[in-house]
């Protein structure tokens, strides 16, 4: 087992965790050489770790390993493409730099022969790209559903539980510390679907870009639209989720989802995450943990670290396959929409529509869209509509004529 | 990737599941070259992949991989060691088998340089051995606590919801294919001992018998038991477990025990298996799915062969440690004991007792008792009494001497 030295990027709430775990795990043969930091001030470990010179870090040819969990996805980029090809090991927490980059350090650990792992960039605690990289052939993996972003699990939870409105219950989840100051990367569902994109390329092979991939988050959840989901027993969830089709493509987006109760996710409460897994021959696996956290994200990287030690990498085997995925976005979904204003309503987009509920000031329908018309066309994320998938709400193909006439000559009659 | 032809030892229900499975998976470089069968009848397969001379498989140089997936361990014995002689990979879902052998399987790794494994041997699709193995540094465990076995879970769901007795309850999983027609091996536990010692090797990297560790089954749950729970709105599960006192030592045992709504474990019905994994740094870890069945055990095993078409192994990290961990029994549990004649319940053997019901018929008490004295003196395992670990049932110290008297007064003044 080879001894690591560790140079740390960032002393933040996830940094200090880590250098906390580190002391506090003696059986690793790691330790921290040194730590930048991007000003000095008195901080929670010897002043002498400390500099604020970059160059010191990444050009030391003592330091085996850069572990980088800054916040800044620019910086983080420059710091582990320099480290690799100056022959470090990476350890990131950065989900937005991987993502945008990950074609490019995928060329950069063939030609360095150095890793990058980021176990802790996807559902922190939870091995979750771990064992999508390692124990889920391609061919077993039908498809994986996940809650993989504690905030907005916590704001749901709070709305829920207290009525509040998303601006006070993101309020509550801030001063918790369960929010960002700035919530946006967690509410609009850029957090998730930067996760999402990391799991496709480990679940899969397929290495894509978020703006490629449908998203929103819970910004437009309405506490009427929690009622509704009370009424029926069921939670909203925002979930990511990548499905194979009959096929043998794959689809992708991350959307709120009503979860009935007998769901697994139904059950992941607060800021935890939890991923389901479903293959061909064994249903359902469900991993369960927290997600974020100075200390559940220290963690898994402190396992990261473990597995470098053994001299572990990803061998991004799915993405070497002839066979590998391709996705598509040749489906349908059976989705829930409330409005406050039924004429911005485009009746016309739906394949059909199931119900429609008119009531003072706020109304909702029920239908079915196809996903290519929610890419092509916003108008669902604007004007405050809330549109929420329903349990189940992947359908492959669609017999609409008739059906589609009726539904617009009942949405005709209802308005 | 290499090519692998496999020689299949056993075409009952899991090598049906393995053939099954690997039909459908055309994605992987494996196929089946030889079934090995005790007797010639018709099979859902071609007749010439039969043969019941188990010489032709593991002799025969062109096979690269005994699957082995047969009820007799001692044959199961003889058929691994062959083949690891012989060059040969093995996988293997005999729990048993594993367990008695362990040592000698890791000599025969070592020696021929060829792997065994046997993900499906513990809790089948759920990759709790490749987790342990790979993902938790041993350092970070806390401990683990799992419901391993499907059968006595089903069975205690179907005691719960249709207020049966064992017996009953036995006989209809063994209708729904659910239970053995010898069901001894679950009820009494010895299934979920030996699942027990495979997770403790991957855990921790402690090799120990069964017979080392205690256990007992759910033989003895009676439907009072079963209403005692309900009332305190709690499930009794068989629950394996080990934990890191806070010693750095590891106790283990397996025990029916009261679970709480709020624990993640109350959540695993029917035949599902869940495993609660604890770190240091991350809380707990939930690993759900199905434990049991043709297909889910198939899929772990397609998996591992998947792996070995990578070249993958167990590496046994945590035995090559200097730092690792040992067992102990030094510790004391909460437990609920009920019975059906207060003269056998051997009170002295308590720490102190809590509570003392005596109702017509059966009693039950609650009490702390040490680990060491239930594995002495086996009184609790006759004559008819239950017993049960509390919620939270480990107590690492225990300041005795006065409580325990006043106990004993409160016994006797009780009875």
């Amino acid at each position: 087992m080879k001894k690591l030295k560790i140079g740390l990027f960032g002393f933040g709430v996830v940094g200090q965790g880590v250098y906390q775990a580190l002391q506090r795990t003696s059986s690793l043969n790691v330790s921290i050489h040194r730590i930048c930091v991007r000003s000095n001030k008195p901080r929670k470990a010897p002043a002498e770790l400390f500099t604020t010179d970059r160059e010191i870090l990444l050009t030391d040819p003592g330091i085996d390993v850069i572990v980088e969990v800054i916040d800044d996805a620019e910086a983080a980029w420059q710091i582990a493409r320099t480290a690799l090809l100056n022959g470090k090991h990476v350890v990131s927490a950065s989900k937005k730099m991987i993502v945008e980059h990950l074609g490019e350090l995928l060329d950069l650990q063939t030609a360095t022969g150095k890793s990058i792992l980021y176990e802790s960039a996807a559902c922190a605690s939870i091995p979750v790209i771990r064992n999508l990289e390692e124990y889920y052939d391609h061919s077993l993996l039908k498809g994986l559903r996940g809650i993989v972003n504690g905030s907005t699990n916590f704001i749901l939870g709070k709305m829920k539980e207290e009525e509040l409105d998303i601006r006070q219950a993101t309020l509550e989840a801030q001063q918790l510390g369960f929010a960002e100051s700035d919530p946006s990367l967690d509410l609009e569902g850029i957090d998730a679907v930067n996760k999402c994109c990391l799991l496709l390329a480990h679940a899969y092979g397929i290495v894509t870009h978020p703006s490629d991939i449908l998203y929103t988050g819970i910004q437009a959840i309405t506490p009427g639209d929690i009622a509704i989901a009370l009424s029926k027993n069921q939670d909203i969830k925002l979930v990511a989720q990548a499905q194979k089709l009959s096929t043998g493509q794959i689809t992708v987006f991350v959307l709120p989802q009503f979860v009935a109760k007998q769901d697994v996710l139904y059950g992941v409460r607060n800021e935890y995450n939890g991923v389901v897994i479903t293959t061909h021959f064994a249903d359902e696996q469900f991993f369960y943990g927290k997600g974020a956290g100075s200390l559940p994200t220290a963690s898994a990287i402190v396992s990261d670290l473990s597995a470098l030690c053994y001299g572990y990498k990803y061998e991004y085997k799915k993405l070497q396959r002839s066979d590998r995925n391709s996705l598509t976005n040749e489906v349908y979904l059976r989705v829930y929409l409330s409005y406050p204003d039924a004429g911005k309503v485009r009746r016309q987009e739906f394949e059909w529509l199931e119900e429609w509920h008119q009531e003072e000031g706020r109304g909702y329908l029920t239908g079915v869209i196809a996903l290519q018309k929610l890419i092509d066309n916003r108008w669902w994320q604007r004007d405050g509509h809330s549109l929420i998938l329903q349990p189940d709400g992947i359908i492959e193909e669609v017999v609409t004529r008739n059906l589609r006439r009726k539904s617009l000559e009942l949405a005709g009659l209802v308005i």
